[in-house]
């Protein structure tokens, strides 16, 4: 089991990962400020709750917590405001006060639907993140939580850092293999970010990482999240570096709103946007040579790299104008310049963008 | 005009008040670092619209910014989710970036409500306060944001500071008589915890305050809002001494709520909880000889000191004891030690509160 340390004066806070963390979780949450005897709340989903949801309340109410849970739909359509008042009228009709705190059992999803709440119940009360997918290393660190709107991702949320992650990769085991791929997305994209080295790691390691070697999973988490806890420390609430982790996320959100949050999942959608922002690079003249490489670290993971459905060029660039990274309706990217380093372009003729969206559907593939 | 400042580090902002401050309102919002060209959202309620929207607008118009607007309903109820996320919609609808600001031009409900949609916007964007209130001197400083939950009163919020507050005492003539003694009660819980010569010149100035002089209400407000301004600038998130700023309010909020928040309004729920208050605190041993001329005080400026309708002191109970200060189902009060000064109390029993609550209905009064 290891510890990485998200480093914000007081609102710092430990990232456990290792097999078996959940099991110590009790302590966990005591050593993280959150005494026994508090109320805890924890949120979790359909599909997560058959796993692991008795085992953990067990173990937290074994450790002294007065547990409670909720249970949501499974899926992205989680994140709304009508799921988010279901979770605010229970945790005031359990009665929960300031010194309670909500955990959230599961995957993106669970930890932004759940970090809001927290973020607003009563104007703020503990977090803490267990993450159960590989996704999860990089939502469950960084404070970001949120729900979507019809006409946005993300678009209605909050800063609010957990007083603690524990990252069980045991529960990963029964990952469906889709959602293994889409976690895989945001390992590579941390590489592709920050560290060339890891993403040549990434590309030597692809099959046991595949087949869930613990060694390699653990380490591939740590150096994952690394990277974001190095990013986040420096720029906890977004004013410059931290939107490089957007990499492949302004195209991605598109996608995903316009197959309506369905048809692409986040992971999926952020390696076609990975390419799809290579390709841009090296159509502006930034970058030489990384598009291919790109393509072929996503494929080892079993992503895609072109959309699996026809989409409107015009409704993807009108979404990506009010995309939250944009400002005054202007094309704003993270953009890759090698592999490993990355950089912000703010306004974005839409031409080279244009070009490069048309060529994207599968269909349309050489 | 006058100017304040709330102390916060890089959060810091200031208060402008006096008669006419609205005209200087573009010059304003440039000197607090939102620039012309920037979208602004200014949100309001179907009272003060016809009054103050179409002149407020050409202004900031006039000054170069993007001004769209949008009116909710008045009073209380619109501080719900439901409109909360018709402002959301809104929002998004129009276009509105991370550099875009939200102006509440309005009391408190539009100030809490317009800054829970600022604060959680794309994560957060700027805030301006234009309150037309007189107890928005109150709710438009400290940055407490919120909107309601129907088991409990600003349960849903955060924190987020406004760039400025702009308070033009010239919007109060407009004010309906019940409004101006509400927004009186605030004043005067502003004397009764911190400073027992601003009661004792509230007191001597009741005429000349209720008839609107302006140079009076200029020194009154100043005065109130730097005692507000002190009490914040020392604890921004209520981790202590803020809490004395909820003098009344644990009472007022069951008043508030077992009236569906329509029998008695914000300001009156507080002038009967702060003799509630009172009159617990001589019976705990606490004081001598406050609550008579706490009544009084209310008195001079309209304001009610029992309870007009009877209210069930079982189900009040239960509403305090939820109340957000609360903490594992225990009473917490603000209570009065002497004029113009309190102190915070943590597990009172219950008998005494109930015996308080049993003679505050007015028709019970000797
Ligand atoms: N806050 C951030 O910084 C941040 C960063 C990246 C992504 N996100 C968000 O994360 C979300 C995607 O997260 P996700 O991919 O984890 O999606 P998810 O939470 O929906 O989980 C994916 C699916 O796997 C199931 N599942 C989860 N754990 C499981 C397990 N151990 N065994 C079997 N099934 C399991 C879930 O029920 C769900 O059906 C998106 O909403 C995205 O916006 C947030
Ligand atoms: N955030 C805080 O720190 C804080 C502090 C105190 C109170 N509050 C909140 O403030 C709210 C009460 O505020 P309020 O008393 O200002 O109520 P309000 O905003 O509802 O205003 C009272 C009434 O006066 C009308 N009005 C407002 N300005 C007017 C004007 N200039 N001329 C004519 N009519 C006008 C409004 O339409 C409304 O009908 C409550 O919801 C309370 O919880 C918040
Ligand atoms: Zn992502
Ligand atoms: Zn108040």
């Amino acid at each position: 089991m290891k510890c990485l340390t998200v480093e914000l004066g007081e609102r710092s806070y430990p990232i456990w990962i290792g097999p078996g963390v959940r099991q110590k979780l009790a302590d966990l949450l005591q050593q993280a400020g959150i005494a026994p005897g508090r109320k805890l709340f924890v949120v979790t989903d359909q599909n997560i709750a058959p796993l692991y949801l008795e085992d953990t309340v067990q173990l937290l109410t074994e450790g002294g917590y007065a547990v409670h849970h909720f249970i949501v739909p499974a899926g992205e359509e989680a994140k709304s405001l009508a799921i988010y008042e279901q979770i605010m009228t229970e945790a005031l009709t359990i009665g929960l006060d300031r010194k309670s705190a909500f955990l959230a059992l599961g995957g993106g999803v669970v930890g932004d639907l759940t970090g809001f709440a927290a973020a607003t119940y009563m104007r703020g009360v503990a977090f803490v993140q267990v993450p159960t997918t590989l996704l999860a290393h990089d939502s469950s660190v960084g404070g970001k939580v949120a729900v979507n709107h019809p006409l946005g991702k993300n678009i209605i949320g909050a800063f609010h850092q957990p007083k603690l992650v524990a990252y069980d990769t045991n529960a990963l085991t029964t990952l469906p293999p889709r959602e293994v791929a889409s976690g895989f997305a945001e390992v590579i994209k941390h590489g592709l970010i920050w560290d060339a080295s890891f993403v040549t790691w990434l590309e030597e390691n692809a099959d046991g990482l595949q087949a869930f070697d613990h060694e390699l999973l653990q380490a591939a988490l740590l150096r994952a999240c690394s990277v974001k806890v190095a990013v986040v420390s420096q720029d906890e609430r977004e004013q410059g570096l931290r939107a490089i982790l957007n990499l492949g996320h302004t195209f991605g959100h598109a996608f995903e709103a316009l197959t309506g949050y369905k048809g692409i999942n986040h992971g999926e959608a952020v390696a076609i946007g990975m390419v799809a922002a290579a390709r841009l690079a090296e159509r502006l003249g930034l970058a030489e040579n990384i598009s291919e490489r790109t393509v072929r670290v996503l494929r080892q993971y079993r992503l895609p790299v072109a959309l699996p459905v026809p989409l409107d060029v015009d409704e993807m660039l009108d979404v990506m104008r009010r995309d939250k990274k944009g400002e005054g309706g202007k094309l704003v990217f993270v953009l890759p310049t090698a592999i490993g380093k990355v950089d912000i372009y703010k306004n974005i003729e839409e031409e080279p963008v244009r070009a490069v969206l048309a060529e994207l559907y599968e269909g349309g593939e050489a």
